[in-house]
């Protein structure tokens, strides 16, 4: 597991593709940010040493709005870790008491680089 | 254009899959928040108007990292966004001013809808 592997707020360092991300958006309610906060961290670390596991970004916005991508080598692995019982238990209280909405996007990545001037539709990156 | 089609403070109403999403990851300097901000908001508005646009959302974090997703209906679309005379411009001046990093991955969404509990791997949503 890298150092920086509970680092959400960071890039993810993730191989050449294809491989699978996980895009999960998400509206808070006020309530019990300190509650969500320590299960948002506990998830970001318990996430990280799951099996097929490549990393993470997650931001939360001032206006409420939240982007959380996971990224994982197959969907094998993303469904997993979507049954893992301590994730299933989050997964529970998200939707009971912490989140106005959210959606989840699963796609599979076919392109990754630093290009904004190469070009996008080129096999190498 | 639906009303709301410049606020990418919000979740992003997409058709059911596949579609395309292009995952924006960045960090940036500290120099120049008004001119990108700025740029940001334009850049958010002039994308809606592109042939295959279907949304975007779009969070910036106090930690700096940002992450903007943006949904199109084919390769092409997002080839062409890519290539638009005034987005070019953004992408020279994000490099040149406003970045200290950003990667860029291109994904096909297979998947998505409000479950956390139905099964990931099923065909439906």
């Amino acid at each position: 597991m890298p150092d920086n592997s509970a680092d959400a707020h960071a890039h993810a360092e993730t191989p050449p593709p294809p491989y699978w991300a996980v895009i999960f958006t998400s509206t808070r309610n006020e309530k019990d940010e300190e509650g969500y906060a320590a299960m948002a961290a506990r998830m970001v670390d318990l996430a990280a040493r799951q099996p097929g596991y490549l990393g993470i970004e997650s931001v939360r916005g001032q206006g409420g709005l939240g982007i959380t991508v996971s990224y994982w080598k197959t969907l094998e692995a993303i469904a997993k870790w979507k049954q893992n019982a301590e994730h299933l238990e989050a997964q529970r209280l998200g939707r009971e008491r912490w989140y106005e909405s959210f959606k989840l996007r699963v796609a599979r990545v076919e392109r990754a680089g630093n290009w904004l001037f190469s070009g996008i539709l080129a096999t190498a990156d």
